[in-house]
């Protein structure tokens, strides 16, 4: 039967000196005269095994022609590499071509630039760099569901057409079938007539939908992509990503940041176990000294502290700033940094100035801040943010009057506050940034299968 | 510490006598002249909890007096009910209230339509229906996670705005950012000024890039949302719901038929052992032998027969159809039911006529036919598609001529035939068509948490 590199590996012991069947792809490939030596992959593991083959088989010749890139099938004895006897080869006793790869194929066997490798995405998987950073993707997101369900929390699809609008409609892309060429002819705009007879976006978030389903099962969580028609050309920065976003019940401030911290050490220890080879080939070649930086995290207290002590110690800090922190103020990268490295550590700042938060943030006592909290950590900046959320339907109600919002589409939210609501806490975190943080990959278009950024939408 | 339901009655015998917190909503609330009594949920389990409250409580009058979907903190001695040995209740030391409930709150104790519920779906989860419904979506796509991951599978999020349009662009959702107001002003469309430089649209599939990854990790899974404009008002169609698109390389027809069977399996069983409550309220409730229904197919083997076949049993059945059964052609709903009573059992209907299949599908050797399949299954109809792929380039390019269809987008797709092709297949499941079979809901607005449908985009 044909087996999987990953199950051979695994159950290496049961397989040596056992003859099995085996397809995947040719990476790499040395001919001489009375022997070849093919690298091969199957992409169910990190690892490659080498298949040796030798003149007396029949079709030694056209084995000796295959392509790299090449899909093959070989069938062989698993043993010991008598060069290396810890790694494990196959001697084949019959190689099967299963579908050829023209010779422009792009991904040779040498060293590619990420950005090459952009453009020709649908195969930049069977690279060691991609194929560890998508493997990584798989298997974190696994973990956060693994961590939530285990924990009873119930998973919750957020719509993602949505006719509310929470964050500013700027930034949002708009869905339609109205035929746009016919409203340039007919110079008429008619939302009645459109799908949903009104105007309708793409989410830029599930929190408050989430919200509704902590106040049924206390524990809820979202995981889901989400989009923003921001047009920005940096490194971090995608228009279509994922996100995860729990929310729960009669849980404050701490208890949300206690589970900040445990859901983050979970996912990185999960990986850090369930990835080996990749965590190894991502120290090696991608960020020096990141398997240190995933165990130290794990191994941390999380530090807790006011966004007002926090701007005391950057004013008092002597550092000649290219921005000056201020109360009331949001803090830039470089007083992220700058606080991580005091602190040795990953810090919650906590308890923001009303003014630069969002609407549906708990009003502290007093009357200045709100109940939120940034996870800031090393080497990765602002991970995660949360807060406890409003459950008082005036204090809500007015804010949502003093910036102006529009009510009607919220109405039901509103009344969450009315019906039953009551303490609750929730945070978001960009599940791209988590992957940039895990794998040491700098740029978010090398995290996410096919990206979408401004004037970029292949595949 | 406060606790979950769910932890207290999984370790039930732990907490009998033991002092506990517990926060959660009033259900219902009976009260008489020296006692109190509380329907009680948290809703981290479907089982409830009375909590039993006397006069000797200094806030007894208060807490007589709170109103059914309020938020309580109810602290006290967890025993097994006087009247009945073998349920727990709480003789309430201390009952908090944590957030009232008006009294015009839609959730009453008694039955409510579904259509009125679906007027107030944030609510929904609240009653005991909604709440099971959810539950089981959320275990369910666990399961379907937890099969995939633990079988070495790769999940894959494939982009949801996509620049290509493989299945017809009248049923797509066009996303932009182009002013419309603007366009009526000017009476221009520029699509070069459009966000990504082009038209786009909402994914109808993410198939065809799950293939690019199958290519390179031989077995991937995608999870996610698709979209179709379909302006159709039927209880089985949402204009965004979730998928289920596996694909597999070296895999033939029958592989994938196993994969297939095998993943049914696995989830309907998972579903059964982790939704026992839920499961038992859907028979009682909902569709009566629905826990027989789920269990036999457990323990079915799946019928495979082709197309022609089954269209020979439909005409020599004697039976007066509404459609007539002919060779060439699609079955009706009518003839999907005859077929699996006929066998009595899950049938895999299998290599159809190419002309009303998809491009990509593998074109057999006769000719006429693809290697298609289609799984009808007693009470749910078609609950998956599948096939296998043309890895031929030739065969696939020129059926993509045949067909008319625009091959500039998809160069990549076809180019996957010359690098390292090899024979692959793959089936997509629709998540609420499961969903559907799974509870007995018939209304596919009862299985999403907050439906898209023709004019309906509410939340």
């Amino acid at each position: 039967m044909n087996k999987d590199l990953k199950e051979i590996y695994e159950k290496r012991d049961e397989y040596i000196n056992k003859e099995v069947s085996i397809s995947g792809w040719i990476r790499n490939h040395r001919r001489q005269k009375e022997f070849g030596f093919i690298d091969f992959t199957d992409g169910t593991t990190f690892q490659h095994l080498q298949i040796v083959y030798d003149n007396k088989l029949d079709n030694f010749e056209e084995i000796s022609k295959l392509h790299i890139g090449s899909a093959i099938t070989s069938i062989g004895l698993l043993v010991l590499s008598p060069k290396n006897n810890q790694d494990l080869e196959m001697q084949a006793s019959s190689i099967i071509l299963e579908g050829d790869c023209d010779e422009d194929y792009p991904i040779q066997p040498k060293r590619h630039t990420r950005e090459f490798l952009r453009e020709v995405a649908y195969l930049r998987p069977r690279t060691n760099l991609f194929n560890a950073v998508f493997k990584v993707r798989s298997v974190a997101s696994y973990a956060i569901h693994k961590y939530f369900q285990e924990r009873g929390y119930v998973y919750f699809h957020a719509p993602l057409i949505t006719a509310s609008d929470c964050e500013g409609a700027g930034e949002m892309f708009q869905v339609t079938t109205l035929d746009l060429n016919k409203i340039a002819e007919t110079k008429k705009v008619d939302y009645t007539k459109d799908f949903f007879g009104k105007q309708t976006s793409l989410t830029v978030s599930g929190q408050l939908e989430a919200e509704t389903w902590a106040l049924a099962y206390k524990k809820t969580y979202t995981f889901g992509p989400t989009f923003r028609a921001e047009n920005s050309n940096t490194k971090t920065h995608a228009n279509e990503f994922w996100m995860i976003e729990p929310e729960i019940a009669f849980c404050d401030l701490d208890g949300d940041m206690d589970i900040m911290e445990d859901m983050l050490k979970y996912i990185v220890k999960y990986v850090l176990d369930n990835c080996p080879y990749e965590i190894d080939f991502f120290d090696k070649f991608v960020e020096k000294g990141l398997k240190d930086k995933l165990n130290n995290l794990i191994n941390s207290t999380f530090v807790r502290i006011d966004h007002e002590e926090v701007i005391k110690i950057l004013k008092d800090s002597g550092v000649k700033w290219e921005f000056e922190p201020e109360y009331g103020e949001d803090i830039a990268k470089e007083h992220e940094k700058y606080i991580t490295e005091y602190f040795n550590g990953p810090v919650f700042i906590k308890n923001w100035p009303k003014d630069i938060k969002a609407f549906y943030m708990k009003q502290n006592a007093d009357g200045k801040t709100v109940a939120a909290v940034d996870l800031e950590v090393p080497g990765a900046g602002e991970l995660m943010g949360g807060s406890q959320r409003e459950e008082d339907y005036n204090k809500l109600a007015n804010r949502m009057e003093e910036l102006g919002m529009e009510k009607d589409s919220l109405n039901w939210y509103l009344d969450l506050r009315r019906y039953g609501g009551c303490k609750h806490a929730g945070f978001g975190m960009g599940f791209e940034r988590l992957l940039i943080y895990l794998t040491g990959v700098e740029n978010i278009r090398d995290v996410i299968p096919y990206p979408r950024t401004p004037n970029n939408c292949d595949y």
